[in-house]
């Protein structure tokens, strides 16, 4: 019962079968391949307009560069106080960036408002104490399982374009936000005003694929440069592309990411149901956030649940925990099985009601 | 006939099926897996020593991270001046080392001596009007296909440490180069003075697979972070590390090696042989440099041949190219074929022949 | 009537004199002149041991070089989330760290304490998720106007050394914060655990005038060339080393703070007496920052007073500001005049008066 | 007889006064003073249009800041391979540009012509290997004493914009080349096709007063944010302007500089006439460069005079050094004694005619 993480899995058979198809024979190293121009063409198609994309090898890269294409050195990029960005990537951004400044901005559920932006711009000393604001960075979905809805995304990047600032989805868990909106890549990235996408595949089914979109092709000048000097232009590069062709290929990343919200929205009923555990913050995605008695956490573990003890940081005001209790992150993946899920939900039903 | 690279090509079928192999259940993420643990295991045994070792995605980011290991944002790197670090990694070093100056040195076939280094050091200016000198990284073998020998390195890093300067090994082409030398790898590496290794499995077999050796423990120190915040460490780590353990499984790479290095015995000779051609630089690992007529060189292309017209900056001073004569760049792999050397060797004479 | 800050005004007549007086005849360059030798014996006196000085142009320049000894760039610096260094540098520290990260705590009037760095600490994840912990910087005095005493220094630094952390004192206003404790410069430093002091000249009467003062000489290897790259190093050195030895020379330093000092005790001990007028944080240095209404502020502003409407953050919670007051900040220096101060006061005590 | 740099002396009495005068009273801090704002009209006038000015401390400073005006971090900048900003600043650039690429040019006397660059380009080899040429870096005048002459500039500013590279002069004597060129300082600069100019005062009879000049007001965007990022805002900037108001009032600037050139043809000339003693590359500014035997350095060096063994590098191919001989570097100011410079001549003349 590996509720740690989606990237505790390997590949959907799929995706590695048509790795091990790329294989063969001689191609063009660093991108001048065939699959990655049928890649291309695919998010094109996706995201019904021509995209510039550029895969790399992490989610931490991928985010990085991006960061870095919206914030310049002297810039300061604007993110949710405990978002990915700021808090999980070792300082990557500011590395990428050149030392930018990071900023984080309050909000429940790691989700930043319009009425955020404007409170944060208000207290801005003006003159050249701080450096100007370049950059917001979202992240659909956020560290909390939670996800902006279209209208939600379309007034933060104009309130962000307001202010003269680009905008950077981070889409770790893309696919498992946009089956949840039901909504086309599209309306939910460039139709809504995002500028630049990080796309993940890894969490979803690939071995190893990420990939910077680009919607505005200003931004992108340049940047097959600093992704070479990031190190992150890989010489097989085809050995990605191949993954992120049988990902998009006849909607399997739909597949994939359906039945991983699946599992998560089966684990969260069940979990609602028993008396005496409330979750954190709504399911949404392949997350779900109980929040439960230091005891039962024990008890879990104990039995061989392995999640992770996640921060109460972002909590709703009128759903804070208590001393005793813990905040549990599951995370649900496309190969998750109903049997663990109910499994979990039996242990901590048989656990509550022995109370 | 595509001897453009040894990258060009994908995986051997043994570290395709590890890496397969190694896709089922699940694992802990970032390096916390078996696989991992197998490979650290295996370099320990590899290097008769222990080594401190973290796997990269790429060999520039491989080569960035050991030049920021031993040089400081306010040092200088000494290398040669047409070694890949400095001309084909796009500034990855310079990024990586977050600002340091590169010095490129002079030296035939990208090969720097002790009196290079200290001809260099005797015209240093003193006092602040340059970084200070802090590392020195060499290839082996170089962008001309010349290798060191045990002793060459080991006077090479008893002048640098002279100096105070820590050396990187890009071993790009390591099994190569060992395979040649016909020592082991610690007689190649720590024995002879090294402090940092990139170890490259890309280009002999691997899929993406490169790793940075540190045989000086206290080098190592915080390059766990130093990875994270490059986007170089990997979240389903274990199908790096699978690879490298097949990779390493029962001399693999050897096999691997000599194959490649045995084509380009084979390219080599049959090329020598032929009157009006002759080789920029000693044939050492995988690479044969022929020096040319343009006439030759549009006649291989014009049947297929690929493979890049390379620089002739580093060639001897009494085996400079003539005005109409071009350097080609041959590189075998572990899957060239006989045939196609064979075939490659026709073309030359046939074409010499009729001149 | 300008309190705007003590940078708005001239320097010292004793100090402009000693400067035009080193303007004679030459000297060498960057440094090596018999000022800059002087000032060195004069702070070896001063300290009561020996320290390592450099001299810069600015105070931002100071901190930063501070900030980029003690962390490295893939470190975090910890500071209080209302600092100078955070909030009023333009991103200075980001920059010549090479992008290490920066967290700001909290804690009233810009005071941090050892529990408050405890509590950080407790919340840190582990793993590479964030950049490891390797400074501190800490203002005497805060933006607040308010100084740790001697053992509130220690216990800091006690807490900071525990942790593996170095510590950085930003002494912009060293001098007025000296004057207040009544210590001597070792105690208020190196005594008490400080590792690194930007010691600030040109706010207590210098033209231009900023030293980092190494205690710890480890720290202060190649710094030389770190200031050098930073385009710090000045090459009429002398120049400023004139304004620095007559700063010290017969404690003309303590002199000039005293009489900022004294006149912020004045303005503060006249405006508390007045109804309806209390300060948001105790007066200590020479900064006072009482609490008024937007009326008397608008009262003080058409009458010629000049000052900056400051922050509320940081204030203590049981002395928060109501909706209709503002914070102001008014800064003595050492030449403040008594009649401007009882000017001021009176003016808002007609004011107060009247309503 | 102190010849080794115009930086060994200290202000022109003329420049000293007005700071002095300028220390009086309060004045807005950061440039917002009325100094400043006669130095920005004044700097129109003399340049004939509109130019965007910052002041910085140092002119390190203003050539680094400069450099990252017209070069991106993934960027590279080129320029000589003996100049200033290459081999004397000690990596500042490098700091500044955020870790962009700087590749040195060859070029007799530190010159680069269009040809230089038309042959670099033509060996790029194109793709991702290098960082894009962004920038490129001229000195006027060059370590080597020698200048520009308009038609030069031009050329060179055309063929950097062919090839999409925006121009940077370095002009920490930039008097002196004025004077020897007898042009206006516009037609030295933008309309030659200069985008940027680091303007040097402290060369000549300021005490510490550089600024960056932008002729292209595209490039200046944002330019406040980064100097401040840099440490290079001064607080009491009105003493930095005061400085300069005095410089360009009424020409003292040129009065200065024509005394230090007047200085360079004396001694150049007394230099030349002596049997044995030839120079390097023709006196053009404040600086002459003799080749001289060891033994006649040796007896001017016992005999008082101070100046640098300067580099043979960049000497003309028919004018080497032998063996025996040194190429010395003597630097003339606004304050160099026709006396001094006559006592150097006899010395020589007195040895030479002995051998």
């Amino acid at each position: 019962m590996n509720f740690i993480s989606d990237n505790v899995v390997g590949a959907s058979p799929r995706i590695l079968a048509a790795m091990a198809a790329a294989n063969e024979g001689t191609a063009g190293s660093y991108g001048a391949d065939a699959w990655t121009a049928r890649v291309e063409a695919q998010l094109n198609a996706f995201f019904e307009r021509e995209v510039t994309v550029f895969m790399v090898a992490t989610g931490t890269a991928a985010n990085a560069l991006c960061a870095a294409a919206i914030c310049p050195p002297w810039g300061t990029l604007l993110t949710h106080r405990e978002s990915h960005v700021i808090d999980d990537e070792c300082g990557a951004p500011e590395f990428y960036m050149g030392g930018a400044k990071i900023v984080g901005l309050p909000g429940v559920g790691g989700k930043i408002t319009p009425e955020i932006i404007d409170a944060h711009i208000a207290n801005e000393p003006g003159g050249t104490r701080r450096p100007p604001l370049k950059g917001l960075s979202i992240a659909q979905g956020t560290e909390f399982g939670l996800i902006y809805s279209v209208p939600e995304i379309a007034a933060l990047t104009a309130k962000a374009k307001q202010h003269g600032l680009r905008v950077h989805m981070d889409g770790a868990r893309f696919s498992n936000a946009l089956v949840t909106l039901g909504c086309t890549p599209a309306e939910m990235t460039w139709k809504a005003g995002i500028d630049v996408l990080s796309l993940g595949g890894t969490k979803n089914g690939c071995l190893m694929a990420e990939a910077v979109i680009f919607f505005d092709p200003a931004l992108a000048e340049d940047f097959r440069f600093k992704r070479k000097r990031a190190g992150q232009t890989l010489s097989k590069q085809r050995l990605i592309s191949a993954q992120f062709e049988a990902f998009f290929e006849a909607d399997h990343w739909r597949e994939l990411a359906t039945h991983a919200n699946a599992m998560a929205i089966r684990l969260a009923n069940g979990l609602k149901a028993i008396p005496g555990i409330r979750l954190g913050w709504d399911q949404q995605i392949n997350q779900v956030f109980p929040i439960v008695s230091q005891a039962l956490w024990d008890h879990l573990a104990a039995n061989g649940v392995k999640c992770i003890d996640w921060t109460e940081l972002s909590l709703p005001p009128d759903n804070q925990a208590k001393p005793d209790e813990v905040v549990l992150r599951l995370v649900t993946s496309f190969v998750t099985k109903a049997e663990d899920v109910d499994a979990l939900i039996a242990l901590a039903k048989g656990f509550m009601s022995k109370k």
